[in-house]
């Protein structure tokens, strides 16, 4: 099959074969045209009546839109065609007829409802704004892990099947694993803090999280990819510089790399991010600032957590990024370090968009006995951990990290208005196919 | 915590900080040194005793080995420290203490078994020969996502939750999604397909797969990391040129960045591969071959599959990695095409390590009416699988794509003698936990 050359790359002057979808056809008369699609742009066939094989101009006219075909012949400038360039077919091939009938309209003049689009995924993805979604969520994973390798990170992979979730049995969802109860892993949080602490140090994973959580959102999956970060030595600010390492690159590469998916979602002049350090504002300055700007119903007090009508607030009033540092440890998971001076705050931090939470991270409590503590007071079985645990009494450093939703900085990247727009197959309450 | 400096980076006429592990302490009466360790190596610390404050000279001497501190102070040449250097201290912080009876020894002086090592792989992965294995693991997949990126792949994630599994009901993990029944995916199979039938055209997705096998030998897992390919428009020969560059990238790219770590494993003179494209022998030549080696105890007659013993017999016979082409139709899953002139004969492919089976490939079969035969032969309901068929009605074009187990190339790639020394945390029948 690899005889044909991408549409992009056919330059007047060639005999070329290519192949790709049908994505329209039009009959002026004596003169027709259609158009073929691949996944580097489109190029036109043109069809002169009077002057070709009857056999070649009907196999190219009756053709449903979306078959797959195979034209070869002769590619001439023409400055009247969609890209300057057209080919007179010598040969036609239909290798994958379409049915005429359609669930949805690739060519994007026929809007489709997103249950539709997701029920189609195939020629939804046949769309170029959608297409160029997926190229670019691609490329933000590229130079993410890129950055982290900057860092010294490692890649790892941890284990997705897991005897005991993160936090405790709430949001698991079960599964039998040779007779055991089991469940699908929540976070890498644990794991990734058993390598931290070994000579790696430094790791880095993208992978699946699964949460059975109830919300059904624009921002929430039951599925999502999560880019965990975890290192040794380091406190809650090395692990913000890292982040805005991360969403820093992720922004940077889609500037440089991603031109044309920028243009065909209409995002190229407003394309950017507002800074590459993005202010740090405590838990108490915010519910200040919160609670100034009058737009919540009632004022917010100390120990509070806030909601997204709160967050709202303060991303309006702040209008970029920004993180929430130095929450009360209460709020915040039993693996979240207190500061040694003040045991009711936490080092625990979140990077907010000003449309939704992208981060939680914090420095890691890294002594077996307060660790014990911990998960006894957020009502765990210590003993249900023990493999986490108990090395813990082994030379464990101080280390810190963070866990971003990749689809949410896909999301915000793309001013997207609902997550599932930037997850191939997404997972919700409803949709459990394809 | 970053005002430390990596002991690697500790040049001599320095002050520096350095902080990791007590690998090891040695008295010698008056003088005195302590072995620190860290992800980039280690550093001699030496106490004299007359000559230093007594106070320093108990901390650092009475330190329970891989408790971690913090050490400050002048480094110096010393040609006979292991490194060459070593630093007098000024200060010893014990960071996190470690308790003096260690379930596992990571200085390797004491073997311990696989299954205390997976239980304590914090303290396991402090050993050098097991950091390495996992530094080559993540620059394994670094290549090998270059090179797909080289091949003009996107990246793709597609859902770990399914309401069905690749090739039907068996040896699949149950799960209970919000009341329903699912599954954990094995194999991101008919999901890469519906990719490839779009606009994208070329994937892949390094990603894990869950298999409910009963197995449990030396190289089978119950959740392991798959390497995806999928392309539009490629045919079987196509598959096969990708998963040879892929393989080849990742032993070059360990070649030329994991010389310490290759040096450390004890392999840096007989690394390599024999050859960047491996022999394609068909299904029928194989069994001939087989035949010949008079190793089998009862002659292979075409139908049959090959037993590990017949791999094993080719594998030698060989002498490196090699494709099985053209196997017989029946062996290979309903996706899989048959070739045009021969419907006995499928287009499906295995790459050989001459000690196992790394990858599974082939072109698929993109009619749709050719697909629904196909699973009604395998004895699969169509209907069950519906939201994958459909998009077969629409302009699928040929493709084809293979599957390469992630731990099987980086267990063939160093010789390792279990798949589970190339895991951070095993799955098997066994082994849900840490």
């Amino acid at each position: 099959m690899q005889d044909r050359i991408h549409t992009a790359d056919a330059e007047p002057g060639d005999d070329a074969t290519v192949a790709g979808w049908v994505h329209e056809t039009r009959d002026l008369g004596g003169i027709a045209f259609l158009i073929l699609r691949d996944s580097s742009g489109k190029i036109q066939i043109k069809f002169e009546k009077d002057e070709m094989d009857d056999d070649l101009v009907e196999t190219g006219l009756n053709v449903a839109r979306e078959s797959v075909i195979k034209v070869s012949g002769a590619v001439e400038e023409e400055p009247r065609a969609p890209t300057g360039v057209e080919i007179t077919p010598e040969s036609v091939e239909v290798v994958a007829p379409a049915d005429p009938e359609l669930p949805l309209d690739p060519s994007g003049k026929v809007d489709a409802d997103l249950s539709t689009r997701l029920d189609n995924r195939t020629l939804d993805l046949r769309k170029d704004e959608v297409q160029a979604i997926f190229e670019i969520r691609a490329e933000i994973l590229r130079a993410v892990r890129e950055q982290f390798r900057a860092f010294d990170c490692t890649e790892i992979n941890t284990p997705k099947i897991v005897a005991t979730g993160t936090e405790g049995g709430t949001e698991l969802f079960p599964i039998t694993y040779f007779g055991e109860e089991a469940f699908m892993n929540q976070s890498p949080q644990l794991f990734k803090q058993l390598i931290a602490g070994s000579n790696v140090e430094r790791v880095f994973e993208i992978g699946p999280i699964f949460r059975a959580e109830e919300h059904n959102t624009p921002r929430h999956l039951n599925e999502a990819t999560s880019i965990d970060f975890e290192g040794a030595f380091c406190d809650q600010n090395d692990a913000m510089d890292v982040v805005e390492g991360v969403v820093t690159a992720a922004y940077e590469a889609v500037q440089e790399n991603c031109e044309d998916e920028l243009e065909t979602l209409g995002l190229e002049d407003e394309f950017g991010l507002e800074d590459d350090s993005f202010p740090r504002i405590s838990y108490e300055d915010a519910i200040e600032r919160i609670n100034a700007t009058g737009e919540l119903d009632e004022q917010l007090v100390w120990g509070d957590d806030l909601s997204t009508e709160a967050e709202k607030a303060l991303g309006d009033d702040v209008g970029g990024h920004y993180f929430i540092t130095d929450w009360p440890s209460e709020i915040k998971p039993f693996y979240i370090k207190d500061h040694d001076d003040d045991e009711q705050l936490s080092t625990g931090f979140d990077l907010m968009h000003p449309r939704m939470e992208l981060v939680s991270g914090g420095q890691r409590e890294h002594r077996h006995e307060k660790l014990i503590e911990g998960f006894e007071q957020q009502g765990l079985d210590p003993d249900q951990f023990e493999y986490y645990t108990k090395m813990f009494k082994y030379g464990m450093p101080p280390h810190a990290g963070f866990g971003l939703g990749g689809e949410r900085l896909v999301m915000t990247i793309l001013g997207l208005d609902n997550i599932r727009e930037a997850v191939l197959f997404p997972r919700d309450r409803q949709r459990l196919s394809p």
